[in-house]
C-alpha cells in the first residue's frame, strides 16, 4: 500500500498562476497594495483616522500592510480573532461586539493585559455588567457604546440611551468609557452625523470624555468625510473589493483584489457550464444578485446555481466562445469577507506569478 | 505582558451543553444513530446497498459509524475529501466527480493504490482521456459514467451518451469501467429508472458489464426503492437532517441531529433580538426559505438577516417570551453539510451532556 503525500501541493514564489489548484481565491498584489494606499490617503486627506476590518482577510501580514500604511489600528469581530491579531502584535484593536460569559470575560482580562489599547463595545447594561464583574481589579478595560443609527442590528437607540450606558460604564469600577462606536445603514451619514452630535452634546454637558468616534462600512467608505464627528473610520472589504462594491460604484473593476481560481469541470449540454467552486467555495451570499458571481471570462454568462462543489453556469447570454472541459476562469465573488473564511490558506500573484501563499490565521475563529 | 492561553477551551465529556461556548453545532447522539440505523434498515429491506455521503459531517468517527451500520462504502465529493478518509482506513470509496489536471491525477494514482475499492466518476471524453493518461500502466481505475437524469448539474444527457462514454473507458487501456452514477433532481425517480434500464440494455446489448448503479439524494431517501435497478443509494443529509429535510417530510423534529447553540447578545429593540450565529456559522443558504433557521427556543420568531458574526431576529410574530441578552438558544440550520464546513471541531452530546467533540477532519479540503 502507497503512503500518500502527507500535504497537497501548495505553489512555490514564482510559479505561474495556472498552477494553483482550484478552487481557490487568489489576491492580485498590486491591486490590493493600491486599494489600502487609496482608503488610507482619502481618510488622511479628510483628517479621519483609519481602522480596517479585518473580517475580510483574516491574514496577519495583510493587516501589517493596513498598518504599515497609516492604519491607527485595528478592527476585530470576535474575541478570538483579536487574540490571534494580538499574538501578531498588534496593539490597538478595537471588537466591535458584545463579549458575555464567563469563559469568554476570562480571556478579555488576559486580552486586556496584553494589548496596549484595547477597546471593546456594549449596548446593554447586561453586556456592561458583565465587563464590570471581570474588570473589578487590574487594568481598566475602555468601553464604548454601540449605537444604532439605521443599520437595525445591534446597538442603542438614540443618543439618550448611548448617554445613560456611557453614564453606567463610568459608574462601573475597572470599566472607562471610550466612546461611541456604530454601524450604520448605507447612505447614512447625516443620520449617523445626527446621532453622534447630539450623544456628544449630552456626554460634554455631564463633564463625560467622549475621545472615540468610530463609524464603519465599506459601502460608505468613500463618504466617510461627511461624518464629521467622527474620529475614525472602520471598513474591511475595499481592501480585496468584491462584485457588490463594483455595483454599489464604490469601486472600479481594477480595483478587484480577489477572484476565486475555478476550472469547468463539466460541459453537459451547449447552454451549460459546470465548474469546481460551489458553496464551499463561493458561499450562497447573494447580498442582492440574482446570481452567485461573475466570471471574467465569459461575460453574460450567469452562475444559476450552487450545490456545495459545483456551480452551474448558464451561458446562454454568454458573449464569449464556450469554455471546454478543463478551462480555467476567474469568479468575481459577491462578497470577499465570506471567501476568504473557507480557506485555511490563499495565495497572492503579482504579473501572473504567484508572490505567497498566507495562512488565513484567524479562520476559524469562531467565538 | 501575561500570555494568552494557546487555545480556547473545548468542553470535556461529562460537561453540561450549557458551558459549551456559542456559536457551536451540536449533534444529539442518540439522534445521530437513530438517523444512521433507519437510513439502513430502510436501504436493507429494500435489497440496496447504501453508501453515505461523508460531505455532511467530514468526520471520520461519523462514518464509521454508518460503515458500521452496514453501509457498503462512502461517497466522497472531492479527491482531498476521500484522501482524508483512506487515511482513516476506509476501503470503499466512490467520488462523484470528474477529477482532472496532472496534480489530481497524480495524486489519484496514489489514491487508488492505496484504497481497496475506488470508483471515480467521468462525464466527458476529456476527462476519460485524463484518467486513462494517468492510469496507463498500474492497478487499473475503476471510472463510472455520470448520468444527468435531470438534476441539471453534471453528467452526459442520455442514454446513449452513457453508452458511449461507457465505451470509452472500456477501451481506454488503464480503466474499467464500474457502472452508472446519477444525482437526480428531488421526486425524479420514474426518470433515472427509466435511465438507468436504457443505458443497462444498450450495455448489454454490447456485453458490457455494468455492476454499479449508483442513485443518489437525501431528498429522496425514501423513495430510494422506487428505482429498482440502483444497486445502491447515496445520501448525506440524513444522517444530521435539517430544516429543509423537515419541510420535504424526510423527517421529523425528533431526527434533527444538529442543532446550532446560540446566545443572544443583543436586545436594541422591544421586536428585535440578536444572536451571535452569523453567516459564519449558519451560512447564507436559503434552499428556498425567506429566512435563515428556525429557532427552537422561539416559536413565530423569524432570523431575518445574517451579518457575518451576527443574526437579526424578528420576535414580532414570536409566541415565547422574549428572550433576553445571554440566553442561550438552539437554531436548525437550513442546511448542515454546509455548518459543518465552517467548523474545525463540533461537539457531540446525550442526555445534555458533552460526550465527544470531534475533528472535523476534511473541512479544508478544497481539491
Amino acid at each position: 500500500m502507497m503512503p500518500l503525500p502527507p500535504n497537497f501541493p501548495w505553489p512555490e514564489p514564482g510559479a505561474p498562476l495556472e498552477e494553483v489548484l482550484t478552487p481557490m481565491p487568489v489576491i492580485d498584489e498590486d491591486r490590493l497594495a493600491a486599494n489600502i494606499a487609496r482608503a488610507q490617503a482619502y481618510m488622511a486627506a479628510h483628517g479621519l483616522g483609519f481602522r480596517p476590518h479585518i473580517k475580510t482577510h483574516k491574514i496577519a501580514a495583510v493587516a501589517r500592510a493596513q498598518v504599515d500604511a497609516g492604519a491607527v489600528g485595528i478592527n476585530c469581530q470576535k474575541l478570538t480573532e483579536a487574540e490571534v491579531f494580538a499574538g501578531a502584535g498588534f496593539d490597538d484593536i478595537l471588537v466591535t461586539y458584545n463579549i458575555l460569559g464567563p469563559a469568554r470575560l476570562r480571556r478579555l482580562v488576559a486580552l486586556n493585559d496584553r494589548v496596549a489599547r484595547l477597546v471593546v463595545v456594549a449596548d446593554s447594561a447586561e453586556t456592561v455588567a458583565g465587563y464590570a464583574a471581570a474588570f473589578a481589579g487590574g487594568k481598566p478595560l475602555a468601553v464604548a457604546v454601540e449605537c444604532d443609527t439605521g443599520g437595525g442590528r445591534c446597538g442603542v437607540q438614540d443618543p439618550q440611551a448611548a448617554f445613560a450606558l456611557a453614564q453606567r460604564i463610568q459608574a462601573a469600577g475597572g470599566l472607562r468609557f471610550a466612546g461611541l462606536v456604530t454601524y450604520p445603514a448605507p447612505g447614512g451619514a447625516a443620520r449617523v452625523e445626527a446621532f453622534l452630535r447630539e450623544a456628544m452634546a449630552l456626554l460634554a454637558a455631564a463633564g463625560i470624555d467622549c475621545p472615540l468616534r468610530s463609524n464603519g462600512g465599506s459601502p460608505d467608505l468613500w463618504q466617510a468625510h461627511l461624518v464629521s464627528s467622527a474620529t475614525e473610520h472602520r471598513a474591511g472589504t475595499y481592501v480585496y473589493n468584491d462584485r457588490a462594491m463594483l455595483r454599489a460604484g464604490e469601486c472600479g473593476r481594477g480595483d478587484l483584489a480577489m477572484h476565486v481560481l475555478a476550472t469547468v469541470v463539466s460541459r453537459p449540454t451547449p447552454q451549460r457550464a459546470v465548474l469546481d467552486c460551489g458553496s464551499k467555495a463561493l458561499t450562497s451570499d447573494l447580498l442582492g444578485f440574482a446570481d452567485y458571481g461573475e466570471i471574467e471570462e465569459l461575460p453574460g454568462a450567469r452562475i444559476t446555481s450552487l450545490s456545495e462543489e459545483h456551480a452551474v453556469v448558464d451561458l446562454t447570454g454568454c458573449t464569449a466562445p464556450a469554455p471546454g472541459v478543463g478551462d480555467r476562469v476567474r469568479v468575481i465573488p459577491n462578497h470577499t469577507c465570506v471567501v476568504s473564511n473557507l480557506f485555511d490558506r490563499i495565495v497572492f500573484h503579482r504579473a501572473g506569478r504567484v508572490s505567497r501563499v498566507e495562512d488565513v490565521a484567524a479562520r476559524g475563529t469562531v467565538w
